[in-house]
């Protein structure tokens, strides 16, 4: 009987284990995870946070039982420490040892603490663990003022909940606007303006953290480079680094993001271990480099092909686009090239911007729509979008990304058809808007 | 100076006029139209019979005096007679002459008015003229019964906007589903559930219009093969075809679908004769034959091409793919080729179907997305889908019309990427979930 140890239970781990299992019932999978949970959304807490949903419940996929049931052994609030690839088995820190055939590894990825006094004060949060946020939620109502550090998507997703709790929230960050490192401030601009305006953030741009004061033990205070901001809450939403300590101690080869390198059947260069998730670096279909993507679905999808592969399947992963959203009122997207990374990176690029509507202009369902597309000079290819709107942004932006993948013109976008409806569609599609205005500057 | 004249105001004429002098100021362009109005959005008027769109005032694109201060002679409540190609000039009923250099025909489409007893009765209704519809918009709170003969998407909005306004409201078809000549049974089950169930709408499927009885030339009753429907009121959708007699009468050739053939142009064998919008036949990518679109989009757009090509631009009108979707509360929509189609046609096709949701799983914004593809046997390429859902049915009904276009393959769309975002995206999304169940099919 082929033995499967997947280590990590997040949606890699999960994805990995209950698709080995399914594809061959014969296989004897493990799961060993440190947490006490498998198979739920931490996407989903800032919305719990917020009361958009209700409570932590709908978060777990299926309880514990659901993954035993299917025949996978599930080993929780279980630490892996050693792997010892001669005797082909996983050692825990209380002493366990299981045997393994082929090992998948879905370690995810852990926060990289910023080295400032008192930064382990309570009251100073690190979102991660469902069973944490469960805690902080049932403090939030005690929760008077609260600062979010960095404009990441998890901070912007934060800001845009607490809120909602009667909470004063305040954004620290070092960039200019909403997620600098990426996307691009005229794009970000009508969330910006509602989160600001409708739900009164307090947003402290070119501002750089330095530290917390407490009194005993709690929180009171956040030192940044504009001041001090009374807070009995801090969210840091710090770099996120890929966990490889474990693949490293086994001679798994890392890449240029830091995570670890593997083939498109989720192979790494130690034969027989597999990885998958946000502990891994994937290609980037459209920039030829690897990235290194923590984001639930990827772990997902990259965890099921990993175990069918290790089941002895035949799938491959294909590269990545990496279309992107946020926002419930007011949501903003896109799939990359932003004209930030472009320019960032000396590439060239034509741009075309739209205002377009999701509506007829009469139909009291109407919204804004803004476009911002990118193409290559020469060839006229899609190289990147951006959306800023209300319904309608997640499925343009997947739209984007796979136009993008196609390999699609600009004059292919401006002639696109599209559904005209006056509740649902408006005469012309936003994007094909954008791409004409892009060619119309050529 | 050259003189250009269009002959139509809906939107592929007002898209030809405005586009001709827009690209080149110098031209003598004149627009006649046999209406009081032009550049209306007559697809708007179901939704203002149903009050989601207040009053008729914000159909109207423009005033005339917009286009007149453009600098086109608009000559309103005008007919044309006689086009004579030897003196080019057309003549008008009231015997005015206007020369031209090129001529544009937008003519447009008219009903086939059924050959049924009592056709002319006071509250028989066409719906196409907006003055007309303002007319019947006043009458309507004192209709107590309608009748909607067919249920194509004029007569589907039509059974949507009537119970809005407290009207017992039948629908008549000859079909046994809603739009059973394009749509599939299992698609529209979602939508007819709603219109029964929440709107309540009396369906008369497999029935025949036979007739109509009134009292004092008003209808009192429409004669059905089922039995006689007490109604004050009927709304007869019925066929739509191009009105072509103006085009016929100066030897321009029409083609399979009864409308003016055109070259990518928007050509007519004729020289210096153009056509656009619903008077024209179009070809379809994916068939390879032409049909004969009656929709405001392809209409202005056609219109806009046509406009630039005769003051002296060289673009060119792609095969269409011919993206649809309607609904407001409930939608449905796709993209050729239906299920019902390719057995019609003796069309090879594999199926896939899912039903997805639109938002995690947790979140109270979710909602069903039913999707259905299908895809040629031997290629495995995309060949057509149905979408059934709420929000965002339109967005994806352009996605598939455009992955067709792209030759795009089940894998593609199986490996497809998408925005995970609790509030807006699902872990998988629906699209991707029907390509995998249509390749695990195979």
């Amino acid at each position: 009987m082929t033995r499967i140890v997947v280590i990590g239970g997040g949606s890699a781990g999960t994805g990995a284990a209950t698709n080995a299992i399914q594809f061959d019932r014969s296989l004897d999978v493990t799961l060993i995870t440190e947490f006490e949970d498998i198979a739920y959304s931490p996407c989903g807490i800032p919305y719990v946070f917020g009361r958009d949903i209700k409570n932590f419940d709908g978060l777990f996929l299926q309880p514990l039982e659901f993954y035993s049931e299917m025949g996978i052994n599930l080993k929780t609030e279980t630490v892996v420490e050693v792997i010892d690839m001669d005797k082909r088995a996983v050692y825990t820190t209380n002493g366990e040892e299981y045997p393994f055939d082929k090992l998948i590894l879905c370690t995810g990825w852990e926060y990289e603490i910023p080295n400032l006094a008192n930064v382990d004060l309570e009251g100073i949060i690190f979102i991660k663990n469902i069973r944490r946020a469960m805690e902080i939620d049932g403090r939030l109502d005690n929760v008077k003022q609260a600062v979010v550090w960095q404009a990441k998507p998890l901070g912007v997703e934060l800001i845009e909940a607490l809120p909602h709790r009667d909470i004063e929230t305040h954004l620290v960050d070092s960039g200019s606007w909403l997620m600098s490192e990426f996307a691009d401030a005229d794009m970000m601009e009508l969330l910006q303006n509602h989160l600001v305006n409708d739900l009164g953030v307090k947003m402290h741009f070119g501002t750089d953290l330095m530290g917390f004061s407490g009194e005993d033990g709690k929180l009171t205070s956040v030192q940044t480079s504009d001041g001090d901001i009374d807070a009995d809450m801090a969210f840091l939403v710090a770099p996120m680094k890929p966990s490889t300590k474990l693949a490293k101690s086994i001679g798994i080869k890392t890449g240029s993001t830091g995570a670890i390198i593997v083939d498109n059947h989720m192979k790494t260069n130690v034969d027989e271990v597999y990885a998958a998730g946000a502990c891994v670096e994937t290609m980037h279909g459209l920039l030829d480099i690897p990235v290194n993507l923590i984001q639930g679905t990827y772990a997902y999808t990259q965890g099921r092909l990993a175990g069918v592969n290790v089941a002895g399947g035949d799938e491959s992963y294909s590269p990545v686009y990496v279309p992107w959203a946020l926002g419930s009122k007011v949501q903003v997207g896109g799939a990359l090239i932003s004209e930030t990374l472009a320019k960032a990176t000396g590439m060239p690029y034509i741009i075309g911007k739209a205002i377009g509507i999701t509506a007829a202009r009469y139909h009291p369902s109407v919204e804004p729509m803004h476009v911002k597309l990118l193409a290559d000079p020469k060839s006229k290819k899609l190289i990147g979008g951006q959306l800023a709107g209300g319904e309608g942004v997640k499925e343009r932006a997947d739209f984007l990304a796979f136009a993008i993948r196609k390999e699609t013109t600009l004059i292919e976008l401006a002639t696109m058809e599209n559904v005209y409806s006056p509740p649902i569609g408006a005469l012309v599609e936003p994007i094909a808007a954008a791409a004409k205005n892009a060619l119309a500057n050529i």
